[in-house]
Order: C-alpha cells, then sequence, then structure tokens
C-alpha cells in the first residue's frame, strides 16, 4: 500500500471529477496528477533526496493535498508541522527532524526569520501563497511550471511516509513515524466499518490537516475516490457555507467545532441536509450537544472515533447506531476492524472486564516509532503493544470507556496539551514558587487548562501575567485560560504533586469519564 | 494485520454471537476462541513448529473455519487442499509443500493410502469426520479435550500465512505463497468499497473453502464480525434452504451455482429475501442469468470480484450500481481501494485505454511468491507487479474489461483448468497423435473444456474412452467435456499450433470477453 496508490486509481476511474474545491479554484484528478508529478519533479530537482524530509507550514488549502501526494510520489517523507505551535516549538521539529525543505503560506511567512534561527537546517523555503515569494523563498508554481513530471516512486510499505509531531510527556515535542502501511491500514479498516466515507462523496476539511485526525480522513477519501472541499480553517458560517455550496456528505470535526457549528446564528439558514456521516473525536462530546446536533443535522449519521498519532490514528469506534443507546453515548466505541485492544495492569497483564488499567493496541497501524528515540520507541511498544497512556475499561460487549489520562494530558478543543509543558513555561517565572496544571470540565473546551500556582511572594502577578508569560515559550492554546492562587499544593509522602486531589475538586471523587 | 485479529475483536464484542452454524452445530465466538487456542496447543503437542505448514482436506464445515485460526494462532502455515483435483495432484501439493500434518474429513479418508503413498513427507492425520478415526489417524475432538490452551502467538504482517496450489502452466501445481498482510488487505480493502460484506450478517459458505474466493470473503466476514453460516457443499436445495433458515445475508458463489440455484426447481419456494449481497467472480455471467438472478432475489446488490489467487484474491469490483449499465456488465469492474490495475505490452509499457495488453497489479494484497520457484516469482513479479496472464483493456473511466487469457487457461464453472494439463494428460494415451485443449462457449458452464485430437490410426477411442484416460492423471473436472477428432491441427510457420484458429470457430473473430 501507498499514499499515491488513490491517485492513481482516482486518475484512472474519474479523471474528470474535481479532486480539490478550494474557495473559486477547483482541479480535478487528471489536473492533480498532472501538478504533482511536476511537483515532485520540482522536489527532486532540489535535491530532495529518498527519505529526505519535507515540511509545510500552512492553514488548509488544494495545496496540502497535493504537497501530501508529491512528497511520496518523489520517494520522500511528510512532515506537517502544527500551525498552532509557537516558533520554538515549530523550529524545534523542523531541527529534530532534519527538515530541509519547507512550504509556507501568508500566515507564516512572519515566521520565517525564527524558524531560519532557531533550525539551522531549514535550507529552502518554498512558497506556495496568493502574492509574492519573499526574499530568498521560490515560489510553488512557478516550479510547478518549470519542471518536467517524473514518474512515481510508489514509496510504500514499511517505508516510513510522515514524521508527524505531538506534545510529549517529557516536555519536548516527539516525531511519531509513521509508515505507508500504518496510514493506510488505519483508513482502509476504518472505512470498512461502513459509516466513514460515503463512496465517491465529499470530504469537507475543517479540522487542521497537518494534524492526523484530518489526515487520516483525507487518506481514506483518497484512497475510495471522490472529492476534498478545502477550508483554510474551522469558521462556523464557513463551514456551513462550504456544506451547503458543495453538497459536503462527510465531514470530520472536534466536538468544540460540532458546538460552534450548530450554536452560532452564522449558521442558522444553511443547508446542512447533505451531510451524511460526522466524525468527532479528540475529546468528549456532551449529551446535549449529541442532541442539539442531531436536531440541526439530521440526516448525518455521527461515528466516534478514539485513537492517537501513534495509531495513525484509529483504534476505535462508536458507530451511529451505537449513538442511539444511552449508557453508550459515554463510550469510545469498540476495536475498529483493523485493531485489537485491550486493557492491562502495570505489568502487561491483561485486566477483567469492568477494571480500570491501561489501554494497549496492536495492529499494522501501530506507528514504526518515536524518530531518533529509541529508548522512548522501546517503553511505548513493549510486547508489541502501543502503551497509549490513556486509562480506561472495558465493558462485557467489548465497548470501551476512557475514564482518565495516565499521560497526564489536557485535551481542550481537540488539541493536547501536555501538562508539563504548561508547568516548564510557567516555573521560568520569577514569581512562580511550584504549579500545578490540571484539566477541568469546560462547557465550551471539553477540558480548560487550569494552573494551580503558589507563588513566592515577593510580586503579586495576575493570572493575565503569568498567560502572557506562558505564551512567550509555548502555543497561545496552551496557555492556561484560568489561574488559582494556592499557599500550598497537595504532597505526597514522597514529595509528589497529588494531582488526583486538585481534580476531583472540579471532576468529582469518582473515574473520569472524558470519553 | 493478523488473521487472528478478527478472532480476538469478535470475542470481546460479540462473545455469544454465533461464530459458526453448520448443520444443526451452532458454536459462539466464545466457544471458538476456546476450541481454537486448544487446537493450536495440540497441534504445537504435535510437534507443529512456526511456519510448519498444516494442511486440510476436506469440504466445507464448522472445523474448516478453526483451522484457519488455530493454525495461524500456533504460529503454523496454512495449506488448505483441492478437494476436486486428482490423488495424485493433491499428493503432489502436500509433498512439494512440505506439509506433514494433514486434517481429513470422512470424505476424503478413502484417499489416505494414496496420499501416504506419494506423499511421504505426511506423518500426521488429523481426523475431523462424524465417525471414528481411521487406523493411524488422530482425533481432533480428542485432542481438543486433552489439551490444554496455549496462547496466541499472532503470528502476522508479512509472514506466511497460507500456501494455495493453483495449476500452472508448466502443468504441475504451484504454491501461492500468500502473507497476513496480503490476506487482510484485499479482505479490508473489498469491504471498505462499502458493498462487500453488511456490519454484523450472515456469510453463506457455500463455494468451497479451500479457494481462495470463499476465504477471502471468510477473511472478510471475521473482520468484521458477524456469523459464517456453512454448508459442506454447493447443491440448489441445500444453500436455498440455508439461506432461509438462517436468514443469510451474503453470499460469494460462482456463476454456475448462480444459475443453478436461480433455475432449480428445488428452490422455487424458498425465501430468499434476507439476502443483501451477492458476490460472484471467478467465470462470466450473462445477461440472461443475471436478469433471472436479479428477479430471483431482488434484495440483493451483486457485486462482481476480478481477481486470483496471486492477487488474495481481488483486484476489481464491479459496483451494484455498474451493473445498471449495459455496457458495463461485460466489464469485470474497476480496481478495489486497496488495488492498483493497468494494462501492458509485452515490455511492459503502459499501454494507451482501449487497448488490449497484460493485466498488471500492484499493492499489499500481490502475492510473496510461488514456493520454491524463485524463477516463477520473478518473472510473474518483475517491476514490482503480479502479471496475471489475462489479456484485458481499460476504458476511459477505469473499466477492466478482460478479454483472453494469455495463460491459455479455462476457466469452467468455476475452476481454473490450464490447457496444458489437459494436453499433457491426452498425450499419453497411446492412440493420441496430437490435441488441443481449449475453452468454448458453454450455457452452463461458461467456458467447457474442449479437446481437438488428431488420433494416430492405430486405434480408434470413442470420446468417453479418452474422458476415462484423462481422468486417470488428473482432477475429473479437467476432463474434455467435448471431443473434436481432426486430421490435422492448424500450425504456424514455426509449427505452433494456432489455437487462435481452433477458439475462433466457437467464439468468433473478435476479442473473447469473458467477463
Amino acid at each position: 500500500m501507498y499514499l499515491t496508490q488513490g491517485l492513481h486509481r482516482t486518475v484512472q476511474q474519474t479523471p474528470d471529477l474535481p479532486a480539490t474545491i478550494f474557495g473559486d479554484r477547483t482541479r480535478t484528478w487528471a489536473d492533480s496528477a498532472r501538478r504533482v508529478a511536476r511537483f515532485a519533479g520540482a522536489l527532486r530537482a532540489l535535491g530532495v533526496g529518498s527519505g529526505d524530509r519535507v515540511g509545510i507550514l500552512a492553514n488548509n488549502s488544494d495545496i496540502y493535498h497535493e504537497y501530501m501526494l508529491a512528497v511520496p510520489w518523489a520517494d520522500a517523507v511528510l512532515t506537517p508541522a502544527n500551525t498552532r505551535w509557537s516558533a520554538a516549538e515549530i523550529a524545534f521539529s523542523l531541527q529534530d527532524s532534519d527538515t530541509r525543505v519547507l512550504l509556507v503560506d501568508d500566515a507564516f511567512v512572519p515566521m520565517l526569520p525564527r524558524l531560519h534561527a532557531e533550525a539551522p537546517v531549514l535550507r529552502t523555503v518554498i512558497y506556495i501563497g496568493d502574492g509574492s515569494a519573499p526574499d530568498g523563498a521560490l515560489d510553488l508554481e512557478e516550479l510547478i511550471a518549470g519542471h518536467d513530471p517524473i514518474p512515481d516512486a510508489r514509496r510504500g510499505g514499511d517505508s516510513l511516509a510522515g514524521v508527524y509531531y505531538t506534545g510529549g510527556t517529557t516536555g519536548k515535542p516527539k516525531g511519531v513515524m509513521l509508515s505507508h502501511l500504518n496510514l493506510l491500514t488505519s483508513a482502509l479498516g476504518a472505512t470498512a466499518s461502513g459509516t466513514f466515507m460515503v463512496p465517491g462523496g465529499r470530504l469537507l476539511h475543517a479540522a487542521p490537516m497537518f494534524h492526523l485526525a484530518d489526515g487520516a480522513a483525507w487518506v481514506a477519501r483518497t484512497s475510495v475516490g471522490g472529492t476534498h472541499v478545502i477550508v483554510p480553517g474551522f469558521t462556523p458560517a464557513g463551514v456551513a457555507d462550504a456544506i451547503e455550496r458543495h453538497r459536503v456528505t462527510d465531514v470530520l470535526l472536534v466536538p468544540t467545532m460540532v458546538q460552534m457549528l450548530v450554536d452560532s446564528p452564522d449558521t442558522a439558514d444553511s443547508d446542512l441536509s447533505s451531510l451524511c456521516n460526522l466524525i468527532y473525536g479528540a475529546s468528549p462530546i456532551s449529551e446535549a450537544l449529541l442532541e442539539r446536533a442531531g436536531k440541526r443535522m439530521p440526516t448525518a449519521a455521527f461515528t466516534q472515533a478514539y485513537g492517537m498519532t501513534e495509531l495513525s490514528p484509529v483504534a476505535t469506534l462508536l458507530s451511529p447506531g451505537d449513538h442511539g443507546v444511552a449508557g453508550l453515548r459515554r463510550s469510545a466505541g469498540r476495536a475498529a476492524p483493523h485493531a485489537e485492544v485491550r486493557i492491562v495492569d502495570d505489568e502487561d497483564r491483561e485486566v477483567p472486564n469492568g477494571t480500570v488499567g491501561e489501554i494497549v493496541c496492536r495492529g499494522s497501524h501501530v506507528m514504526l516509532g518515536y524518530w531518533n528515540r529509541p529508548e522512548e520507541t522501546e517503553a511505548a511498544l513493549r510486547g508489541g503493544w502501543m502503551h497509549t497512556g490513556d486509562g480506561g475499561y472495558l465493558d462485557d460487549d467489548g465497548y470501551l470507556f476512557v475514564v482518565d489520562r495516565i499521560k497526564d494530558m489536557i485535551v481542550s478543543g481537540g488539541e493536547n496539551v501536555y501538562s508539563v509543558e504548561v508547568e516548564n513555561a510557567l516555573g521560568k517565572h520569577p514569581s512562580v514558587a511550584s504549579c500545578a496544571v490540571i484539566g477541568v470540565p469546560d462547557e465550551d473546551w471539553g477540558e480548560r487548562v487550569h494552573a494551580v500556582v503558589v507563588l513566592t511572594g515577593d510580586t503579586s502577578p495576575t493570572a493575565e501575567d503569568l498567560r502572557a508569560h506562558v505564551k512567550e515559550h509555548i502555543a497561545g492554546y496552551k496557555a492556561p485560560r484560568t489561574v488559582e492562587f494556592v499557599d500550598s499544593l497537595p504532597l505526597s509522602g514522597a514529595g509528589k504533586i497529588l494531582k488526583r486531589d486538585l481534580r476531583a475538586r472540579y471532576w468529582g471523587e469518582g473515574a473520569r469519564n472524558v470519553h
């Protein structure tokens, strides 16, 4: 299996069908193939060799789709940058993955000087915006026009397809290495479940394409054919308008986006009746929201996907039918057709149904490993199973309930925030003596980043002062939305902060059902 | 991916759902798993090691299902024998694949002495019939009762899953080596097309389970969950009765079976309204039959699958919707979501649409190679593409039309017959001077094995004499149904028999559309 396989198939079967619709620009699959083969030729001419990494730092566009195909066509490896990260984090991921060629759109041109300064490995910048290329950057359209097509390398199977950076428990981003087989296994397996992609339909990309939730939907849609409808980013009106105008059949959203789409006054008059499948994941959805969403989009079958980048990303699916059963709506669903899921204790022994343990997963969708991190790879994949770091239990019908994150991670508005990253940034403020960062329930964001802070007493910074300080170091969405000042933190006998006690004030004493 | 993955998933999700229904015997998925783990323990105790081959020579049954799971569970490799072959052919395949352990049911016990004589490698026979084990054979039920369960080896990925024997152009059967990844890629890809397996439904096994057409449907159904309804072999009444009694949703048949099911007076009163998907393949279906079948089974969506054992086996699918277009009903459909298909000339260059060439295929479903035949493997897989030996062309929408078999093969009633095998057997008769064997159109069988024979003139054997002679050497279904005696065969300047000229009398001058 190889990512470009779907391109060959769609060109053979539906050459004149739109491959991408982006604003007023529509390109057919035949157009796509012609551009991709020349784009790949340009990459080769720029010195990109077999297995070299090629990055992209851009909002969603039809170029993103072409990038996903041209890079493997040229026998190279994808490194899509997280657009919500700070320049320091992005530079780290570029430098860490030895990414020498980077595509950049207008939104991220201003970040270039800092990236060059902090990621000296970066050599070639390809501009994919609407204006003129900035100094020192090459223009993609000129590259495509100026290079001959090359034959597809058909890079595939177990070879590296992409390095996807995620936040890490150590506070530094980690590159997740995924093979072509990994990505296509998850995509075909999820599609085989029957409620993922309408054959020949139209998929809307509203969630960021750098993220594998949307990326996996792109792989699935490209595999079964059809059309990608792309908006630069999520806005309620933009999404509702795109669904109506282009008769979108499938969409992937995080619950925060579902909420905004359903509740925004800007979308009240839009016709959403073309929707067949709405896939959501990455964070919990409330019963009340599910009910409002079902009323607003009655033609859409709701499927929840649970997984993580390391699983390419799908592990379990909650089917549309399951949503009709009250007790199952808090579940993350059951193992997808390509995945095996089980719950284990601290010594990797399987535990009985109903017992909480760590969720582990096995199958051809499990990552190759972490880029240049053999020890973390070995720990995560020990015994042949991917250890998710999430706590959960299975019921007697195989439904997974995620109850806690062993990895101390917060999922806010669909984005993962590792507490340790925020704590590290907070700790750099001279007035912070100690702190703990936890997720607390939030109506809009599912979870909210919340900091509990002990001050040194020398000065009295406000919550806003601390937020501003954190944003200098890490992405804005990771900064605490709320800050609580306390005299001391609850500590264990060994001096470890008892986050469980802090969380209990917000979540109650029982297990925390986040899905 | 691994074959036992589906077993773990179904036990987790639907432990009490019937896994198999065979006659009056129903076993749940939990039963299946318990028996499989002990069955595997018995194989291990019998000395079956990692990668060893374990064969089965039996009609369809629920034991066949358990065999498909217990062998990989024990880290071993499947070698299902073709029940329609002669003892000599089966013995050859056992000896060639070094299969030392063989499961045998009542129907094939009488063949054992000859198998032992011609396949001395055969060491252990496991009896799976309803009576008492014959002398020297072990009883499966005693083995299962007498051995503890062992943990699943989870043999998978690129490791060998099975060796499937097919007739060969050289006249000797060849073992097709398929990996777990091969088998699961085809199954998940075909299922992702959306018209292959009703989620949670009931699949009827009426075609022989040794054959990968049915074997692949077994993999797909096991992957998405549901129930296997199994009959020992195809009879119109047996199939109609099983569909009605067990509310079967999916069935795989060859067109000859479709014809018998539809036209038999024994099935006229049966309720077939539970059928959702009817998958057919392996030989052509006529417009008239398709129409009769559609009337008799109005709830069933018809999908045609084209492929071969070497492709695990699915390459293309003709969707139910395509069947509504008159010009497409003679097509074999379009590349499935997991496959890339193209047409090439003698030098492996891609040819334009509409031009006949050899059908080649690429993807993770392409076999590992032929068992112990590196040269034939290299020839078949040259350039990374499986060369099918079938001639065909693509239209501008990617529909494949199979027009000729480059490999000189006849498909009769769903079985492949290589002309050279029949010619070799005929040539051993002392009165046959020369002969040519071709496929000719046949109302019941799609194609019929037809021999054109030049006699030496010493004696005058009848057609029936020659048929009886052939059956001494090869399987009965390969014997010519009709024989034509001629004074001479048309020869090329180089002295090669011009089969094209012989075929033209039956098929007309134009290209032969067999699908």
